[in-house]
Formats: C-alpha cells, structure tokens, sequence
C-alpha cells in the first residue's frame, strides 16, 4: 500500500489527492494544509473582500470533512509542514503545537506561490497588507472596514481586482505600478492603456511609471506611500507586487529550481528527487508556443499539473501535464480583459519576429443592441503562425475569445487557418465577421 | 480588363465583390441583386419583426450607393437574373420591366437559398408566410399585425427564432415539427429537450412529432392547420419547414449539383463550368471531421466562400476554402444553443463509433453570483478525437464554447488534448474547471 503525502490543499494539491485516490483506492493519503480551508479559491478573494461574494467560505469547494468522508483522503488543516527527510522519506508537520511525523512512499509539493514583499523602509508598519489565501479575507475585511484612502502597489491582476473591490466598497484607490503599465506581464502598452483609461474613469488615482521606495507610518500604523515621484497619504496599503514560488519545502525535499526561479519538473511532474512531485504555482511549466520553462501561476493549469502529478505518483507515468500558452483573464468592473500566447514585448524578449494586428470591432452584429466594443491584437511569427492574442472587451465573452485563440495557439494555427476557423454566428452573440477573424484577415496584410 | 458578374448581393455575393476589387483594382465588376438591399443579414429578421431590431434597413451593412462609391462596384439592385449563357458568357437581367444583358468574364454565382414549400393544400392560402429577406419584414410586420395566434410549421433555426419574436409581440404561438424534437439537424434529442422545455416554459404550444397535412381557410386566407392528430385555430402562419439551394441561374450556367442538392465546387469555389464560381448558401461545402459533402448554409462561411470567390475570379487560385464543421448558433430568449462537429445522429449515419459524455455545469465559479447553467454534450470518436460538441445554457458565453470547440474540432484535437487546454479562467468568466474540459474529463473514462 503506497503512502503518499501532499503538501498543500489548494488547487494542485486536492486535485492531486482527488486523482491518486481514483486511481488507487488503497493508497494511504495524506493531504496536509497550513491554513483552514482545502480546495480554496484565491482568485475569488477580491469578490469576498468587496461583498460581491457574500461569505468568503463559499470559495472553498470541498471542506475537508467532505474531501475525507467522500474521497477517503486524510486532510489535516491548520497544519504546517517545516520539514521534509528525503531520505528517510518524512515530512514534519506541526499541528496545534505539537509535532508530527509523516511517512511517505510519494510526495507531491503544491505549496503554491507567496506574496513578493519589497524590501523597502516601512514595508513591515501595520496596515500593509497582502492577498494570499481566502483565509486572510475576514482580516482584510476588518483591516479595510474603516479606511477611506487605500494605496494599492503594483497593478498586476490582484492589484487592478482589488481596486475593483475597494472602489466597490467606496474607498478612495490610489495604484501604483513601477512599470509604465498596467499588467505587465500580461498586455502590451497599447492594450493596457485601454485598461488604465478605464480605471481612471472610475475613480481610480493611478501612478504608472511611479517606483514607492518607501512607506510611512503615524501613531505606529502605515500612514503615507512615498515614491520616487511624491508622498500620499493612505490609511491602508495592499502590498501586490507580485508572488513567488513557495519551494523551500520542495528543495528540502531535493528538488531543484529552475531558470524561472520555479520548482523543476518534467513533463510528469516529477521533480528529479526520487518519488518526490511538484504541481501547481510552486513549479515551472513547459510554454507551448515557444517550448521554453515559464513561471505563470495560474489556477486551471494547477489543477491539471496536480491531477498529473497525483495520477503519476500512485500508477507511474499514466498522464502527461503538456504545458501552457499563458491564457488568462481579469476583469475591472464591467471590462473584460484576456489574453494567451505570446505578447509583443516577449516575443521581442525572445528574439521572435511578428507581425501584429490591432483592430477594434463590436461583440454583436452592428444593428442588434446591446453590442460592446472590444479590442483585439493579434500576433503572429513570420511563418504565419499565430503567437499570441489580447483582447479587452465590455463583455464576459471576450474572455471567451483568449480561449478560442488558445486552442488556436496551442495546435499551431496559422493566420490563415484562423480566418477559415467555422466560428459561430447569431446577431445576439457575435458579428458574422467574429474579431479573431478580422483581426486574422488585417493580420494577413492583404492576402485574406 | 476582366469583366466580373455576381450574381446575388447578400454575404457570399458582396464578399466576393469586395475582394474581387481589392485585388484587381481594374476588374471591371457588377453585382446584381433581386431585392432592395445588399450585405444582408437575414439572420436578423426576427429580431427586426418583433422590434428588438428597431429599423429592418439597418440589417444591410452598406447600402449600394456606399459600395458603388467606395468600392467602385456598379450594383443593379431590384434586379433579377433571369438567364445565364455559358456560352456567349452573359446574364439576362429584368430590371424596372426592362430587360438588359451584362457580358462576364468571371461568374461567380451567389443566389443563396430559398425556403422549402411543401406541396400540401391549402399552402398557397394568403396567410401563409415565409421568412428569407430583410426586404421582407414590412410585409410580414404588417401581416402578422394584427394576428392573435400564429402557426409556425419547422423547428429549425428560423422556427425557434420566429417563436421567441412572436411571443416578444404578444402573440400565441403554436410550433409544429415533424421531427421528434427541435434544431433536429443541430442537435440530438437529449439536448434539444432543454430547448423544448425552455419553449413551452415561455408558453409556446409545441407539437413534436406531428406532421403538417393540411392548411384551411375562411374567408380566402389561411384559418387553420392541419396535422395528422388534429386542427388548430390560427391567424396566420409561419412556414420555416426549411431551405434549399436557389440553383437555377447555377445550372443554366454550366454547373452541376453535387450530392446534397447544392452546387458542386472544388476547393476554390470553382463549378467545373468554364469561368462559373458559386459561393454561400447555393453551394456545397466540405465537411472538415467527414471529409464529405455536406450542405449547411449559413452566413459566416458564405462570407469566406464569397471572399475566396471574388480572389480567385480575379487572380486565379489564390486561395482556398478548407469547409466547415457544421458550427451553429441560435438563441431563444436566453437561452444559448451552439454546436459543432458532428451529432450522434450524423455519426451514426455515417457509421462512426463514438463514445459521448453529457455533462451540466454552471458558466462561472460556483461561488460567483450570475453563473448559469450550461448543459453540454461531446463526442468523441474511438481514437479520442473529437468530433462534435452541442452546448446549451443561459448566458450568451456559451455560443463561444462551441467556438472553441470548433477550432478543437477542426484542428483534430483529441480528449486529452482538450482537455489540457490552456482555457483561461478567473471566477466572474468561466468555473475553475472549464465545462468543455469537464466534459472532456467525463468522456475520457477515468483516463483524466
């Protein structure tokens, strides 16, 4: 009877329990959580923040008495694992106070990724807090409950959620993002700036270009931001500059990390240490387009990295995780922003030559209302070959869109299979010209 | 300089004449079209009948003054092509009673398709209406006016759509199909169900399964109809019991049906008659899973079929039509349907073993307020690939599922392949675990 032991009840982790359980009804498995909550939802917490979502509970799926009764899973919550023996195949794990021991056969390390703090003055001062777990939502909550200027620093996707949330709950939001735009990793500038026009229109102060080197505090709690530019006075700051990998359990365990700073794993999710396994936001992922190791921490692609690593571990290479092409999606208030593959500003990291298309066009058919505009750039390599897409739209089915061209992307469409792709038509839904096809027929310059 | 005539001035015509231009800015081209307006959508006659679309012209995207200036293309409206001689290369066409004779170099045939009249009694009686033209809607606005209670024969697309913009005026609806179920050549029976219920929901008297024998009249219009199990009181009538090719120029022309009924073309919209192109809803198109012929007339491949048409009537084999894979959306109310691929039923015709899952999801993370239920079905082939996918649900996104299902289709993904798609995700969009990749994950039996 196998023994394995997963650290980490999120996403990569419950899948990964979920799916050695199925495939093997004897396996002895443990999954081990250091907060409260298995199978949580960190991508909800702006929404339970804000009150959208009522009760920040219900962004966990399972709790761990159900994961126990109906999948025979062992969870043990609110409990840190500190150490591993790769050798005598142990994790240590501190509960209540008291330590335990945990023998394993197979480890699988999702731990996930933590939040980047700065090391700069006043970055520790009460009141700068961060987004990690929907368990931080009622501290949050009762940490924002009586400020009315909070600061946000750094305008990736928590930053520009949050700014949704706090605006939503009638706070003054001040942002700040050292780069010249917001989400940088995931748009180009003249896709963002789509983004930051929005946000200034509803209400937000956002600082782009703009470095806080510094926070100050008054009466022993944060009380201004300082950055290269000025000084603002905040009453809270969220602290989103950006995550990192939590692997110091996985090189404990032996495992290595790779160039992007991530845990290395093949394709199994196999770590290289014997029998130990990373998944999820903690390990570095195969990037379809250009075959190179990436970091992009996301939800789905854990969820599926666990269910790999968890398969793997109980019955041995039986599924292979193929990688990703860095599709996702955010929202600020009715504007909806996604994108997958490469953007311009990677392809020229990477030394790619594109050509690029930037079209705006309409969700429905130009004479049925309740159509919303909705940018798209499109990319592809001199081949023809379509690297990458960024849509942002004032309608949830542009997310859609990054997943059409995901697909697209990821079985190594061209521009001209794109604008011959059978995508569907009803006035209600699309215009009989879909923006992938028009944005592919301007990116064919001519020849479509 | 090359004399182009297009016979037809809806999607497939106007495309054609568009690109015919942008490649040949000397071509010499005339389209000719039998009604009032061209670029045409007639898909959005419904919602141009029951108000939704406030003026029926603002279905036509240019009017012909706009193409003949900016696209210097002479275009003969009210204008009927009466004959085509292959041989001395011309067209008659009757126009304001005169009748006037156009020289072509290049035909490209763009006639589209016409509705099916069943030869029953009665189905000439004043009240019986059919549905093909925006240049129709005065007339069916006006007749359906005053109507209370109005038949409509078909549950196919036009049917579904005119029952929701009938009961949108206030009408009493009765649906007779003669099939078991509705959208019977989109969907398969269980799926369609959840349209039917949503349809009697709304309150519309549906009959399945009840063929229609007989129209009666009183007073010299149409007062009732007649199926094998009884007789209904009503109005007026809505034939939609189907469409056909509008062939006749086409064969006069040299060309020759294909299989389906519809006119035979190759790969570059070429007829086999000598300089004689037929593109959208006239001709035949390949299926893209089958390989087969296949006749699905629809407005975005007879854009592209038009497009690739006019290229090659000017310029000769630029380009070429891959064909479809049978992607359909339609709506009633809001509730979504969409498919792609193939169906059981199409499968099992053509005598391909399938395996299939059939799943009900939500459209967002199940915490997120507004998600709706998405029913989808999936097929699979014994290789894995995907061959078909049907989609129904209460959020326009859905229509967008079988997009990217299309390109998964078309690009010859299999189960396993979709379901390592890199679908984005975040909780106001889509639920961690994507419905399509749920769905995959149903249908692989327990391999993911």
């Amino acid at each position: 009877m196998v023994r394995v032991v997963i650290i980490g009840g999120g996403a990569a982790g419950a899948s990964a329990a979920a799916r050695a359980r199925r495939l093997d009804p004897n396996a002895e498995i443990v999954m081990v959580e250091a907060g409260s909550m298995i199978t949580h939802a960190p991508c909800g917490i702006p929404y339970a923040v804000s009150g959208v979502v009522a009760d920040y509970k219900s962004l966990m799926t399972y709790t761990p008495e159900e994961f126990e009764k109906e999948r025979n899973i062992k969870v043990l919550i609110n409990a840190k694992a500190v150490d591993v023996d790769p050798d005598k195949r142990t994790v240590t794990v501190v509960r209540g106070g008291r330590s335990e021991t945990l023998q394993w056969d197979k480890l699988i390390v999702a731990t996930g990724a933590k939040p980047l703090v700065p090391k700069i003055p006043g970055v520790d001062l009460p009141g700068i807090l961060t987004v990690r777990l929907p368990d931080d939502v009622p501290l949050l909550k009762s940490e924002l409950a009586d400020a009315s200027t909070v600061g946000i620093v750094g305008g990736g996707y928590i930053g520009v959620e949050m700014a949704e949330a706090l605006l939503h709950l009638g706070k003054k939001v001040i942002l700040f993002e050292m780069m010249d735009r917001l989400l940088p990793a995931a748009l180009d500038a003249d896709m963002s700036s789509v983004l930051a026009e929005e946000m200034k229109k509803r209400g937000v102060d956002l600082h782009l270009g703009e470095k806080v080197v510094e926070f100050r505090g008054f009466g022993g709690k944060v009380s201004a931001v300082v950055t290269e530019k000025g000084e603002y006075k905040v009453d809270k700051v969220i602290l989103a500059v950006g995550v990192k990998p939590d692997a110091d359990l996985a090189l404990k365990a032996g495992a290595k990390l790779g160039e992007t700073g991530a845990v290395a794993v093949n394709e199994y999710m196999e770590t290289g240490a014997p029998d130990v396994y990373a998944a999820g936001d903690v390990a570095e992922k195969v990037h379809r387009v250009t075959g190179r190791k990436v970091w992009i921490p996301l939800a789905p692609s854990a969820n599926k990295e666990g269910q790999v690593a968890g398969g793997n571990a109980v019955k041995g290479r039986v599924l292979r995780f193929p990688g990703v092409v860095g599709t996702a999606v955010t929202k600020f208030f009715d504007l909806y922003v996604a994108r997958t593959g490469l953007s311009e500003e990677e392809a020229q990291k990477l030394g790619i030559k594109y050509d690029k298309a930037v079209i705006k066009a309409r969700t429905k058919a130009q004479y049925y209302p309740g159509y919303a505009p909705v940018h798209v750039k499109m990319l592809a390599d001199q081949s023809g070959r379509i690297l990458g897409v960024q849509v942002l739209g004032w309608d949830h089915i542009v997310a859609a869109y990054a997943d059409i061209a995901a697909v697209a992307v990821e079985r190594g469409a061209t521009i001209e299979d794109l604008f011959f792709a059978d995508i569907g038509y009803m006035p209600a839904t699309a215009p009989v010209w879909h923006p992938l096809i028009v944005a592919a027929r301007v990116l064919s310059r001519g020849k479509l």
